[in-house]
């Protein structure tokens, strides 16, 4: 393991060569410092990486590592409709972990942050048994129009980008075959957060709700309903199944970083957006008790509730 | 182990007691929402605190280490004469700790938080084999005003905060007589961020650059002198050493999170602010070389380079 002050200074120069006119002072205080235009909302969100939970050492490169960590922060602007602006990195290594390691999953990070114009701008290092990665992404959005997850309305149809299912079946691949079975390029290595829908649904004002598919379909859209206080019905037919993927894998599977999101039924909505599919796959209804209930309805009519089964970490145990 | 989608409902609930205007949205969507008001800048630090690595279970109480966990991003901010507005949290659990060590961890962070008026907005939360704590802490400056480190300049006197060395001889009495030998409520356990102090500076702008002592008063002041191309002379006999350390301690001990500043001569600093004494202990000089130099001088005028000594995780391995 290199020295944590050459760590920092190979970080820093790494880092200067993505810049967003946000950040002021990046690395080297004791904070970064940034400045906001005037009305002008402000986004943060943190997310964590740890291994032999989020990812292992025998399956995902380090340049996946790096990747997919950052994925998921921008993902969560996405989920807002935001512009992300910077990134910050808490990062705690083994001490015996090659250099190597470091290099590429920080090159892994960093050619997705220099993609979003999102320089990494600060951090803190640390020694641990495990790899563990903190990524805080900033972003912004035009003050009062944060696309939360708390306004979807009873009779808002509810659409998802892409397909589902995707990373689950790597995942599932990872499992049963080990790392031969994997293809490096693909979607569950390296997940394109999708910024560009999340800011074009954000401008034209199509939608209602949104969040981002980080747990599952059925976790993830019992967390919209939930917030929202309302109860969602989804069409298995409807459902956009992912190549290698099958419906329970795109119902319950998690890391597609797609976005879901709801709008009124007049809204019109293109097929595509930027190239990505927009599915409708089911409607928002009132609430049919005090609790929320997600229900899917197969092909010939049959309501059944749809139970959250995603990847919740802690569930898991 | 709690369910993390509980964890984070009482996390939520928790949290919510405290409130700054700045915190538009906090616990419960993709991101948090802020607002800033026109005129300032933004100020983002990152801290991990690991178990083993910067704290014992069998030493720390759990609300120290929840306390010292936000006062070290605190500090952060008080380092830069800057005040809090809000903090966000990921939080990695080992599944078999007790939901009590977890209950009086909130309990130590949120009572901190609450003291500064920095609500937390957010966070992530993983399973982990040990426990790692990620702290972020946003804050605010007059736009242009931030007291950096890189702003020292030749003739400036350095002062300090306080006293030193007081958290490193209560880590040598742990290290020596293990958890008996503390006193359950001293500086080491309950460290208080100077954040008033540091707001003090930077109104009046008597200083020209500041850090605050995270890693010893040798290491510090090397970073400090470092940014600023200068070179530093301390004087050993003005250095305030806390009682029970000794001078050694008071120079390479981290963790006191002391503010150590520079001011021009001829600027009038008191002798106190907010009861707390301003220590001079040396000056800045020019660089005698092309890399920068610390130098601590004796009673009798023994000029000798002070090397950093303090707690750097990595180099101690």
């Amino acid at each position: 393991m290199i020295p944590e002050r050459q760590l920092i200074e190979a970080i820093r120069r790494a880092a200067t060569k993505t810049v967003n006119p946000a950040v002021i002072f990046g690395i080297g205080d004791d904070c970064a410092v940034l400045q906001m235009p005037a009305g002008l909302h402000l986004l943060v969100t943190t997310d964590m990486c740890v291994e032999d939970i989020h990812f292992r050492r025998e399956w995902h490169p380090a340049k996946s590592v790096g990747h997919r960590c950052l994925a998921r922060g921008l993902s969560d602007i996405a989920a807002i409709g935001g512009e992300p602006l910077a990134c910050f990195l808490s990062l705690a290594l083994p001490t015996n972990l090659p250099q190597r390691w470091v290099s590429e999953f920080m090159a892994g990070l960093l050619g997705l942050a220099h993609q979003f114009k999102t320089p990494l701008s600060g951090g803190d290092t640390s020694a641990a048994e495990k790899i563990t990665a903190d990524i805080i992404v900033l972003g912004k959005v035009p003050a009062s129009e944060a696309l939360l997850r708390s306004k979807a309305r009873p009779g808002d149809l509810i659409y998802v980008t892409g397909e589902l299912g995707g990373s689950a079946s790597t995942l599932r691949q990872l499992y049963l075959r080990g790392k031969k079975a994997a293809k490096a390029g693909d979607r569950h290595f390296y997940p394109m957060p999708r910024v560009a829908i999340g800011r074009w649904l954000q401008k034209n004002k199509l939608a209602t709700a949104m969040i981002d598919i980080s747990d599952g379909l059925s976790v993830d859209l019992g967390h919209l309903c939930e917030e929202s206080k309302v109860d969602g019905v989804v069409s298995l037919k409807a459902i956009p199944v992912a190549r290698g993927a099958d419906l329970s894998l795109a119902l319950h599977g998690g890391e597609d970083y797609e976005l879901l999101f709801t709008a009124p039924k007049l809204a019109k909505l293109p097929r595509r957006i930027g190239g990505v599919p927009i599915t409708e796959i089911g409607e928002i209804r009132a609430r049919s008790d005090k609790k929320t209930t997600v229900k899917s309805i197969d092909s010939v009519g049959l309501l059944k509730p749809l139970k959250p089964a995603g990847w919740e970490h802690f569930t898991k145990k």
